[in-house]
């Protein structure tokens, strides 16, 4: 669960007199995210989610609010951060950095189809080209300096076959030309549990806290990668079709995207399974998270080493 | 109707490859509205309402929506206008000043009760606490000057005893003192229609393109005038105690709102009639806008007057 900070409703009522929407109504704590406490609060004016932030250097976190606040803005259902009657976004509550956004409608899709993922692949391509007019610049915190040192702490944990596989993959991943890939804001995260559905419409992109800047197409191979694989962890041909033909009809392919795609699918399999090894052998003191099975996505990895897959477009 | 200027399908899917909101789906004329060409807009990734500004001055426009922005990331139901991918919220269409919002949901509340009352209420001082630290500043174009400028204009059209009203309405209205009254961001047409109900909760406040600087209270007596009235133009008790109450909770009124709250329903009364009355004598060429009667504030102001309202709070 989620709720690693309690907020209680008198707190949480007094602290509200900070903006402008009304007063409390209800208050209830979210079992779903893995490092932040998530509220559903809902007031005489409005439906929101409360965040305390938990482990984000409160210096980091204007960064993603105001990005946000710029896709929200270009029209993407992106849950707006709220400002205060000071115009801040960021406040504290319960001695934790505390922000207020938007509570968008929708439900998870677990089992999605390739009309889902036509739609994802168009909203992906959405946040890319809305992301190329973002003032600010953070690097993706999930990049290649962090995968160096998640590997470093991650290996002496694994048995022999996957530290080969681990320390070819490095290899392998240190000679890709990534400055030849268009850069931009990545949402780095966008698995099934971050998209909100309303019928077959997007309602909502949620959790980008992982967002940085990065290349472009490595959003593209995390997105592929979850939403475009079975449960053995192939990519399914029409949900993988379908999610690239959308976003290439809104942002076209480069060549360098193109001749770089397979190595990407494994740089994005291998930033899961280094996350989800870390999370497991090294979990944080205090931490209630939901640890997610490293195997899947070191399965994947091998997977898309074995048969790299082409970008047919 | 208030579709004056047509908008091509063919025409729009190419104005949009400007913002980052995907592909038109499809596009709808709005038949609402008095002095703007509405349309509702579905894309593949969101709706929207397209607005073509056919009467106000473009120079005015980025009062309006930068105001819609403000409210709306200030966690208010309000539309918030989408930036092109040059960050631009104005564009132009058709030969006409042009842009998008996001497009909210719910259905107007023709029949309000006292529950309606009281969410309008605490909306309105909602959009009145975070208009304060709204940074632009365009006086309210329905304000005493143009009071005085548009009774010039009626005043030959009208019949002896409503000249005699109008007369001295004037004069007792150029006695008010404004200034003791607290000034802010007034929506200025908070009617019925204006208000979008998602069930018994406020889904949508539309139509900012009256709003301005003003006495915050004028815009309290707007919206009493229409939400709290009954069919003969009587005040409601009961309704008008719930919105005045929600108000004050959030804001609460001065003792120089209490002195002049009848004033301001008067003054109030006297903005629509003026505003309804020229419409009716002096059409604009080439408008089709929907006339509303005139009598209807005539006799609203005739009933103000004869039993001034207590503010009992």
């Amino acid at each position: 669960m989620s709720v690693f900070t309690a907020v209680a409703p008198e707190t949480l009522s007094c602290w509200l007199g900070r903006y402008a929407i009304g007063r409390l109504v209800d208050l209830q704590g979210i079992s779903a995210g893995v490092q932040n406490s998530n509220f559903f609060v809902t007031t005489t004016l409005g439906r929101y989610v409360l965040t305390l932030f938990e482990a984000i250097p409160r210096a980091e976190l204007p960064y993603f609010l105001h990005l946000m606040a710029h896709l929200a803005r270009h029209g993407l259902p992106v849950p707006g951060p709220i400002a205060d009657r000071d115009n801040e976004y960021l406040g504290t509550l319960s001695e934790r950095p505390a922000a207020l956004v938007m509570r968008l409608s929708g439900k998870s899709e677990m089992a999605p189809t390739a009309l889902h993922c036509e739609r994802v692949g168009a909203m992906l391509a959405g946040l890319h080209l809305a992301g190329l007019s973002y003032g600010r610049r953070q690097d993706n915190p999930r990049g290649t300096a962090w995968r160096t040192a998640a590997a470093a702490r991650v290996r002496p944990f694994l048995p022999a076959d996957e530290q080969a596989l681990l320390d070819a993959e490095l290899a392998f991943q240190a000679a890709v030309d990534y400055a030849s890939l268009p850069q931009g804001v990545i949402h780095a995260d966008l698995f099934r549990d971050n998209v909100l559905w309303d019928g077959d419409y997007i309602g909502g992109v949620i959790d980008f806290y992982f967002a940085g800047h990065d290349a472009l197409l490595f959003d593209v191979a995390v997105t592929v990668n979850d939403w475009c694989t079975t449960a053995d962890g192939e990519l399914d041909p029409q949900r993988t079709a379908a999610l690239l033909a959308a976003y290439h009809a809104e942002r076209p392919f480069t060549d360098a995207e193109r001749a770089n795609w397979p190595a990407l699918l494994r740089a994005a399999a291998l930033r899961f399974w280094l996350s989800r090894a870390e999370d497991f052998h090294l979990p944080k003191p205090g931490e209630m998270v939901l640890v997610k099975p490293p195997a899947e996505y070191r399965d994947i990895l091998r997977l898309r080493i074995a048969a790299p897959p082409p970008l047919p477009l």
